[in-house]
């Protein structure tokens, strides 16, 4: 099993991910939400689209064997094993806006928005391309009834993870994420390994 | 009061609207979606943006006085009145791609998402750039226990109507919505109305 990589608390990372690998995000210490963003390789316009892939599943709540499409219909990853169940895929990432408009801030932290931005940078992937992200681990209950939603500490144990199969040649942004809500009132590290078929 | 405009069944417009006018969406015969697009005219970059604006609402049903984000997290437009209540803005448009995969149709319809490409066409703006749409009357209720949800008939009434407000100089793009489960099995035209702000 190769080593797992590390994101430190409030950071991003960006990479590779060729088609037919896998991808596990991990949570180590538990509670702590990833951000994950992914586009065609070969085409970076191709992006991962929560409004197609909500359409198609007729679920707001996605996990084992569920596919995540992007904005042209395409299956870029599917969800091949789920330790957590309770992930969201209605919200942008965390960023100066969120902690000036919902936290309040003056000096605002650049939160997932800035870090995914920044680790795509060596891709050239401008602010206005980044979409809704899938936030492994996030525990947004919904209210059917009334449509009103929370922000509540995520399901995950310490080790849970969640693992994606690459249907496509991708570039992956992921994130240990830096809004103090969304992962129950700390910062804590996330971690992920890529694997080929066959050590999986 | 001006004249309505009129869209045809299963076809869309775009137009622009001036900051502080009003954008009228009018269900003449009730039950009919219409797919409610906006981008910035100074700079086409700058589009609605589901994720921002209920992350910021923290509700996926709005209504009368909930602001509609951009990208930038800017307010775009600002929904005035509201007479029905129930709108969608999880799902991307109704596309070529929803009817193959949820219908199975082996010809399928180009749905919203042409009708709205071909419609924003004289400002050349490209299939990839169109976001998940704000939904005007469709009714997807969720349960909230599951994350499932289903595509309802409309709760709008003969000449039932929302109104918007336009926070920026805006380029608006608009469909009478082309899939039946959404619509409550017809295809139904969509009138609007743009007024400025004495009219109102």
């Amino acid at each position: 099993m190769s080593t797992a990589q590390v994101i430190p608390p409030r950071s991003g990372a960006a990479f590779d991910l060729k088609r037919g690998q896998y991808l596990t995000v991990i949570d180590p210490e538990g509670r702590q939400v990833s951000d994950l963003l992914v586009f065609n390789a070969d085409d970076l316009d191709e992006v991962i689209s929560s409004g197609r892939t909500l359409d198609y599943a007729s679920r707001v709540y996605l996990t084992t064997g569920d596919p995540l499409y992007s904005n042209r219909s395409n299956v870029m990853l599917t969800i091949v094993e789920d330790m957590v169940g309770r992930h969201d895929f209605l919200l942008t990432p965390c960023s100066k806006d969120t902690f000036r408009i919902i936290y309040g801030d003056t000096d605002p932290h650049r939160g997932c928005f800035g870090n995914l931005l920044a680790a795509l940078e060596p891709w050239g992937i401008a602010a206005d391309r980044i979409p809704t992200a899938f936030n492994c681990f996030m525990n947004v209950p919904i209210d059917g009834a009334t449509g009103a939603f929370t922000v509540e500490p995520p399901l995950s144990r310490p080790g849970d993870h969640i693992r994606f199969r690459a249907e496509m040649d991708l570039v992956i942004a992921l994130t240990a994420c830096s809004a103090l809500q969304s992962n129950g009132g700390s910062f804590k590290p996330i971690h992920y390994r890529i694997e080929e078929a066959d050590d999986a």
